[in-house]
């Protein structure tokens, strides 16, 4: 079973509803979101080697990826406070020898750790850019979403550096920000390899992009099919019940071995 | 009704299933596939003014635009002899006065026709490389196919300067071509600003893209949901049987009214 750790004030401890797996959250400071379950659930993994997650929040993608490789999993935050549950929830699920959760900037996360020494990077970034005007006034909160410590292409600069060649990149962000993302992939020498947008429901537009691209890889992109989120008025499509279950660890119907 | 024109041998007349449009068409030359009828419900037509049609073969797309807009159609076509195809259906649905077929050649249209003239263009380019080894024998069908007489990079460039500001440029593809495409049009200042992915299936890789970038447009991009082909084993989906009727002229749920 897990290991006791301390859990503070406006905290809790939640079910991540796969293999046992438990997370401490706080809606004061971080609650991850679907965006995340999907991500862990989309990106190519080396079933061994070495993965990196960026702006790990409190660590809920490297917990998912466990359960799909082997790979030691180096996750990155720059608020320490959030890191700092990030560890616990490391320590929690007793995942110590496998996930190393590091407090920085991922700015300088080349120079502190290492360039190209990655098999696969993971990334749930800020969406939104910086306002102009007001913004949250949760300074934690306010950092998830904004491009406050790092632009999106901060992202895909340091992401494209952390990679071997052939290593995988994966994202998740906003649909409308889709040229962008390809664009600076491209110019960054991640060519995206697979896309899969995400839909509330069939009729309605995409709310969600996941893509991956990879160091120096041919230009050619495959396109999966569309991720639907809800069925009727309130109800999880299937495809998404066995994600959130755990019943699917993998969101490509044709996964790449790698 | 139509006016009579000549038929030739190994040609035939269709129907275009839409407002007693007819076409002529011929499978050693050149017949019109979903790609054209999609593309023709995809783009956003002023309701007047001019748009033009590039690489438009028998003239399918132009006709079916004269449902949706009272707008001047130009038409351009490289091949002589499907660009007389194109004219006789014109002719044979009484359209000369809303559409006129050009024959001549993309790469110099801009210094034919005129320097942002259009409101709109639409273009169904071939989708293929020049191959290296063996193509299509039957020339007609090989340029159709493959980038003989023009590559992705002249058609986006020559249709960003075709268009006024403000003017639109919709394309279908293969979505294989996606990054390049998106590109490019940033390059040629055509900024993507709708997309629809089509899938042959709900749990199928998608296989066509329709993709529309506006001249000097804003960047931001609306994915619209996912186009299924087939519901059953080989039965049309809904939406795709109202395309086909012409009992839905429009593929957008929420079109631009511009």
């Amino acid at each position: 079973m897990e290991q006791s750790v301390p859990v503070y004030e406006r905290e809790r401890i939640d079910d991540l509803l796969t293999q046992d797996l438990k997370i401490i959250q706080s809606e004061d400071v971080f609650s991850f979101s679907l965006d995340a379950v999907l991500l862990a659930r989309f990106c190519s993994v080396p079933t061994r080697g070495r993965m990196i997650d960026l702006c790990t929040g409190n660590g809920v993608i490297p917990l998912l990826l466990t359960t799909r490789t082997r790979a030691h999993i180096t996750a990155v935050e720059i608020q320490p406070r959030l890191a700092e549950m990030a560890q616990r929830n490391v320590k929690l699920n007793r995942l110590d020898a496998q996930i190393d959760i590091r407090q920085g900037d991922l700015r300088s996360a080349v120079q502190d750790i290492g360039h190209g020494l990655f098999d696969a990077v993971t990334v749930n970034p800020p969406y939104l850019p910086v306002p102009n005007g007001e913004q949250n006034i949760n300074e934690h909160v306010a950092a998830a979403r904004h491009e406050l410590f790092c632009t999106l292409e901060d992202v895909i600069r340091v992401s494209s550096r952390l990679v071997r060649t052939g290593g995988k990149v994966a994202m998740v962000h906003r649909p409308s920000r889709l040229v962008e993302i390809c664009t600076l992939m491209r110019e960054y020498r991640l060519e995206p390899k697979r896309i899969r947008f995400v839909h509330p429901r069939a009729d309605h537009e995409a709310n969600m992009v996941l893509i991956e691209g990879m160091r120096d890889g041919k230009p050619e992109i495959r396109t999966l099919p569309p991720l639907i989120v809800y069925k009727n008025q309130n109800e999880y499509s299937d495809e998404l019940m066995d994600v959130y279950f755990g019943r699917r660890l993998t969101l490509d119907h044709n996964p790449d071995t790698y």
